[in-house]
């Protein structure tokens, strides 16, 4: 999930939006990093890679879904459009149960992206789908990928809500069940980031559509008065937090990060001192940085990218925060703390270092011969960023800001006027702050039933999760040296014992959920 | 709740849409009938009256409440509407609990009428506010009464839907819980018929913002593929039962009154037949009944009669059917069975019987010089005919029938296909006969709770409705004796044993549900 509400952030997706995308020629990266060899516990693979992707769409088959476009008013009438889901059987138990009952169905909730990333990086579904004889399906979310209810026209975005994101859900699940012969299986919802709020809000909202649901790194405390108070909001504190040698990182690396942005600004007051800025962060040609806004925007840009390589902060390297189209380092925060290592660095070091640890990740390829912050990381991330920002300007608003103390960054207040006014001006409409937690009870959810909220520890997104359970269905899973939904991601070598635990705990509590599906429907289920 | 679904009842909301609405002087009928004249365990009251009205609207404050039109899109922007809003806080505790807790909130989800209807007679509501201290509140229902997001216009009726009503009452009750520093007060939701289906599929989906839902008479299991098979519709198998001597009514009244509709038509066969039938019904001069589609509109006439007779089958004078416009005798099925109870009645005397009865229902001002089938019982209910028809075209889509033979009525087989056809032409909608049960889980509702659904033995809608207990927190209450939400009226001397143990058992769970919700939310609650 990307991260919208702070200054930052919004910035940064509008930096997007204006550009043309930068190249991803898929190179592999030259080893700065070590590149795992042998992997064990791994069903599927197309030879050596990472555990955040293998390619396994050819197990499945493509499948177009006419749904609604609007479930709750009849303004639009009938008028449905092609929604893409991927149906994969290979495993799906369906004759030989007790009694003719097929097995259950592990069901992704697609989130804000082309779903394929989400089918060929869910290693967990795909792991634990033999042992139950589990029906995988992989349901794109509406208005991304191909699933584009207006086509390429971006000036209908209206019906881009989390509420008709569930109908669709709901209303598909309901098909193929009858469809498939599958009313008595359980139906399990998964997702990761914004796809396991989803999930989660589809469990409490259609507990009779899916029996459980496992949300890995859902920040579904996020929003407004809930967690954290704005003026410190916890996201930069975690991306702070993998910048310490708690977290693995070098020493002095946030002491020397925070220290780095002053630097660049006092070095940009002069003609000489921004050559020697554009030198260190190779700057093409044309790139302005002559007024205190180029200054900014170069120091938002560097910022992005401590945001995702903390997201992405996986013990090998990954492809997942660059929706497949690359690789990051494993501990790729690791990696950019190098840089950040001395103690007493100069201001010409720090400089340096800035540029060194942001082109980890804007120059994931290692062929960039120039570097320009006006620019995205590529087009797919891009496009993801416009659509996810109109969520945010409408129900998906997560306030988030920095102060330079709690953090590692400089101070960016939320502003919250603004915020809105920059709503309103760029898709014309204007946020329902509270929407989402009158809609999905905030922190009142003790009435709810079947979820796990995983997180971990290096996800900047666990500040806004669930890290306690709540009620004795309500499950929180903690992983120690986790990034984000690191559970979900293919069993490796690499993986640290903690999540080896937290997926064990997981499939287990999924198995007493499916079982418990059927005897709720008086079924036998499928042999095991 | 109107019926509506089968040939008939949708032929009857049709006619009503026609006409102009007939006369409601709203003169006290003579006495066909006993009159209460001393009541017990009356709080409120204007005087001698029914169970089912009291004037109590004087001890409430309007309050306009500003609601999206939209919840679930950003079609409409900002756009809201007038919700009317009745708050009644003379039973509040305010300040004398031990925390400085407030009393809990009784919240009335208004349904297909105006809300001062519900509030006026709802007094299980107010009966029950002084003991634990409630504040009352009684919410219309989107383009009911007085809250018309477009006014007058009858062409913007798409956002007319049961989700957007929740989200209406979800949203108020988080704004009204703020503003009147109640945030730790439980909520109960209560509703009868489709109000009652409302309190409970917002118990089912935001128990975050009601602790629990009492649901009367709420036939949520009448949707295709529920209850019943549409071919045999228990709807008239209950007004049948209602015309039994096991429902107190006159032997012979259900086979004689099957009996009538062939003698009608039999006996319109020729002009002198005709008039005699003219003569029988007192039908007013210029009223069709050439035609073999007049005949068919005279008996569908006096086939609702009997639907709402049975619906208002209350042991005492009652308004409820009439909106409160006029009075129904006690047990009118029974006062009409009167009129059928000897054996063996010859043609003449059904057809007279047959007009004596559904007079029991059009003529209840008993001033009626003639009368006309073409014309409904008021303009109240009319308006709420044409609107209720639209919620049936849509989403409520509650198919129904009669055969004849389970029933006392003549074959009245439910055409799928003719009803889409219709609701097509009526109003340019294609129904969505699947989608409540999708959204609200159907026969499938274990994982939901707190929920108490009444039902009466009398009442044509108890088919539909919840008759065994689902879990231990979701009740089933059968009320002997009981017509439609018999519970939810005022206490009166006429109450059978039934009625009075009904609603000690309803009220014990609520105040556990009230006990619970303080324990919830950390709170001691007011001192009691």
């Amino acid at each position: 999930m990307m991260m919208a509400g702070t200054v930052v952030a919004a910035f940064a997706l509008l930096l997007l939006a204006a550009s043309g995308g930068a190249e991803a020629r898929g190179r592999r990266p030259s080893s700065l990093w070590p590149v795992p060899t042998d992997e064990a516990g791994v069903l599927y693979g197309s030879g050596p890679g990472s555990g955040d992707h293998r390619n396994v769409i050819s197990e499945c088959k493509l499948f177009w879904y006419d749904n609604l476009i609007d479930h709750f008013s009849w303004s639009l009438g009938d008028k449905t459009y092609k929604q893409r889901v991927f149906v994969c059987d290979k495993y799906w138990r369906q004759d030989n149960g007790v009694d003719g009952t097929r097995g259950p169905i592990f069901f992704y909730t697609g989130n804000e992206a082309d779903v394929t990333l989400y089918l060929n990086a869910t290693g967990f579904m795909w792991e634990n789908a033999p042992e139950v004889g589990a029906l995988l399906v992989f349901a794109e979310h509406r208005y991304y990928g191909e699933s584009k209810p207006f086509g390429a026209d971006m000036s209908n975005l209206q019906y881009l809500t989390s509420e008709q994101a569930l109908a669709d859900y709901a209303d598909l699940i309901e098909y193929l069940k009858t469809d498939f012969g599958a009313v008595k299986s359980p139906v399990i919802a998964f997702g990761g980031s914004y796809g396991g709020m989803l999930s989660s809000w589809f469990r409490m909202k259609y507990p009779h559509v899916v029996d459980g649901a496992f949300a890995a790194s859902a920040p579904i405390w996020s929003f407004l008065g809930e967690y954290p108070p704005y003026d410190a909001g916890s996201f930069a504190k975690v991306v702070t937090y993998d910048a310490t040698r708690e977290a693995g990182a070098a020493e002095y690396c946030s002491m020397n990060v925070r220290n780095s942005w002053q630097a660049v600004r006092n070095e940009s007051g002069t003609a000489e001192g921004r050559n020697r800025v554009r030198e260190a962060f190779r700057l093409c040609d044309g790139v302005p940085l002559e007024s205190d806004d180029n200054v900014t925007a170069l120091l938002y840009w560097a910022q992005t990218s401590f945001d995702y390589m903390a997201m992405g902060n996986y013990p090998y390297p990954s492809s997942y925060m660059l929706n497949g189209k690359g690789d990051l380092p494993a501990f790729p925060m690791r990696v950019a703390c190098e840089y950040f290592k001395e103690p007493d660095m100069p201001a010409s070091e720090l400089i340096r270092a800035l540029a060194q640890a942001s082109a980890v990740w804007y120059n994931y390829t290692q062929n960039q011969e120039c570097m320009d912050y006006r620019k995205g990381v590529n087009p797919e991330t891009q496009s993801v960023g416009i659509m996810w920002d109109y969520q945010f300007c409408t129900e998906m608003f997560m306030p988030a800001s920095r102060d330079g103390l709690h953090d590692m960054f400089f101070p960016q207040p939320f502003d919250f006027g603004y915020q809105i006014e920059n709503c309103q001006k760029t898709w014309g409409v204007t946020p329902r702050p509270y929407w989402v937690t009158v809609n999905f009870g905030g922190k009142d959810i003790s009435s709810f039933s079947n979820i796990i909220f995983s997180n971990g520890e290096y996800d900047p997104w666990r500040g806004g999760g669930v890290l306690q359970n709540v009620t004795n269905s309500i499950h929180a899973v903690f992983i120690d040296g986790g990034a984000h939904h690191l559970d979900f991601m293919w069993s490796t070598k690499l993986d640290p014992p903690s999540v080896l635990n937290a997926r064990a705990e997981e499939r287990s509590i999924i198995q007493g959920w499916i079982a418990e599906g059927y005897k709720r429907r008086g079924a036998a289920g499928p042999r095991m």
